[in-house]
């Protein structure tokens, strides 16, 4: 069995960690496996070479950027050879350039294109433990890019993918993907299996375990993607596409409170007026959730929407400074709401998951702010402070606790 | 024109010193040259880095630390071509892999072997300042190498010789090439030109301003080396082929208190012994440098060596117990003893320079333990504590002093 693990900057933050690291992966080896690592920079190294690169530069350009912070991965996979060797296990560690991993142009946020599997496979073939350089790539010009946010985990499924592994384990701080965020809903539950789709619903909605493009590559190429715990030695969950049925029409609650609801109030009710308002927020690059539109009392029409809390200010002031433009009456923007939203691959074949989550919040005395359904999911929009209790109410209705 | 420049360690050491180096070098970029840099990793980072290999493994396997300390130099130019953004200057960085500097595959000592200088010879017609990492390569298996000690020297002498630049300079914490250590000949002269005979003497006993093997590699490919200050603008000292006839004979002065003299007394005196003796003391891998042979009293021979400090005690020790195979009457061994040369290319048609200094030498009153000569040098053995007068009267005998 061909296994690719993949372990985060904290699991290797020094040399203690790298050796718990080591035995781990030496044992999955001793069983007769291959084992493919792959390793982000240790601890906070990123953050140091950023700041390093800002006494410099605040500006610098992103190709030396990236030149700086390849480093960081090098020097990981580098020492974790040398505990390897201390262990007397056969190791290699390898970088970008020489797996190689082609990725797009693109300097701080490229696209990985292709991987050579070739000196990979040679040096599992020679039964080495293969300790790749996760975030990193090469482009077409023979320079260094990195991956961007998650860019280790996208690494992982990648290699895995290209390497036809059965398995590509994520190793993080958690045990593996909860029904719901176990510090919010005591009840909440591990989970065992869940679907490609499921996860990247929760992970969009604010879950925080997994990146969603990894999952997005893992669901592409069908790679089984495992989270798991670093710190012991739980099974984990297992992302995959088809699950046992387990007669849960919900899978999971999750809650994003980083969202701001912006209200256009009073707009004209003819064809091309959301048109011209959502061209308007995505030129200046504001990215937007949820979206409701209502027919106002005087004919004319209201349209609210979420943003993310971060953009919330620059989008209100756009969006003030073209009220003419826009022919609207006046524009509203109230930031203490939250997402809470309920996932599950089951309620596709099944009617009134809406309606009993609804009940739900009624009986809890939670007020519904928007709503916004897919196939697998039920989001609605409520004030910040009701998000606990709201979370609590959905776990315990779509009966997830143990 | 095209100037190689190569900046250590201490020139690099924080992101103020890395702006002036690039001041500088803008300088000559502004002035129309074509420029590459040559870089050492950041001040004490190879050790920092070293420091935490043998925290994993106190003996790393030579890959995975070559693989570790590459990072080095490439956190280096990184931050340079950083700085040049700064400044509005183009520039670009380029490791090992993007030159590529290809190399022998000894990992911790390999050797140069090929330069492509298709990528820096691009970056140079699009006017870019190239700032390439000193002291590593890429062998056959496409693995990063180190090239040893001095290797930096080593890849600005290479580049220049690759790409045919019109001169390489050497940037260190000396103004150049001086007939004496200043320190110890208070009327010491910097040179304006020496030849590379006259150097590679000088350097290897004990000038210290160059490592031997980046002057060989500039005699081999005729490549004009400048040693300068990183700290002000003086000239410097230019070593090339042929120098300026200046009615000298002799260039400088130098001395070596890394000598220790072991004398192997009462050997027969037959054919074959000293080869059965050196040979012993190759086979441990101790250097020898001065051999003397004389003819004892009683018909016996004894011969007497110098060996680097640290390899002393080792080599009594390796005699002492061999002392029935070598058929030796006893051992001896003298440890503060030191070496002092005059070097000079001029020496080779003008008899009497040995004469010369033996007679500067007993006007002084110091003891002469053992002679060597070359046709550019000559070598005495003398008293430690002798050093420092006996390089002083060399220095006035021969008239070096400005």
């Amino acid at each position: 069995m061909l296994v690719v693990k993949k372990f985060g900057g904290t699991s290797v933050g020094n040399a203690e960690r790298i050796f718990n690291v080591a035995r781990r992966c030496a044992k999955e080896y001793q069983a007769g496996n291959d084992v493919v690592m792959v390793l982000s920079a240790m601890g906070k190294q990123t953050d140091v070479l950023i700041d390093m690169a800002h006494e410099i530069n605040p500006n610098p350009p992103k190709r030396e950027l990236d030149m700086l912070l390849t480093t960081g991965e090098q020097t990981s996979v580098a020492l974790m050879a040398m505990a390897f060797a201390t262990m007397g296990i056969p190791s290699i560690s390898l970088n970008a350039f020489q797996v190689a991993m082609h990725t797009t142009s693109v300097y701080g946020n490229a696209r990985l294109k292709r991987i050579d599997t070739e000196r990979i496979q040679h040096e599992l073939e020679g039964r080495k433990i293969v300790i790749v350089t996760g975030f990193q790539g090469v482009n077409k010009y023979e320079d260094f890019t990195t991956l961007g946010r998650g860019g280790s985990d996208t690494t992982a499924v990648a290699l895995a993918a290209a390497l036809h592994a059965d398995k590509c384990e994520i190793y993080t701080d958690v045990d593996g993907v909860y029904t719901a965020d176990p510090r919010i809903v005591k009840k909440a539950r591990k989970m065992e299996e869940i679907t490609y789709n499921e996860m990247l619903d929760l992970a969009t909605l604010g879950a925080g375990v997994l990146h969603n493009r990894s999952v997005e590559l893992a669901k592409k190429y069908n790679v089984p993607l495992v989270v798991r715990s670093s710190l012991n030695e739980s099974e984990g969950t297992t992302i995959k596409e088809v699950v046992k049925v387990e007669g849960m029409l919900v899978s999971g609650v999750a809650a994003d409170k980083n969202a701001t609801r912006i209200s256009v109030v009073g707009l004209e009710d003819r064809p091309g007026v959301a048109f011209k308002l959502f061209n308007m927020i995505a030129k200046a690059h504001i990215n937007v959730d949820m979206i409701l539109q209502s027919i106002g009392r005087d004919g004319s029409k209201d349209i609210s929407f979420t943003v993310p809390e971060d953009m919330a200010d620059e989008c209100y002031k756009l969006l003030e400074d073209n009220l003419e433009v826009l022919k609207a009456k006046k524009v509203d923007m109230r930031k203490n709401v939250a997402k809470v939203s309920v996932v599950g691959a089951g309620m596709m074949s099944t009617p009134g998951v809406a309606a009993k989550m609804f009940e739900c919040l009624y009986n809890a005395d939670i007020n519904i702010n928007m709503i916004s359904t897919s196939e697998i999911r039920v989001t609605v929009l409520i004030d910040e402070k009701d998000t606990e209790r709201a979370m609590n109410a959905a776990h315990e209705a779509f009966g997830l606790e143990d």
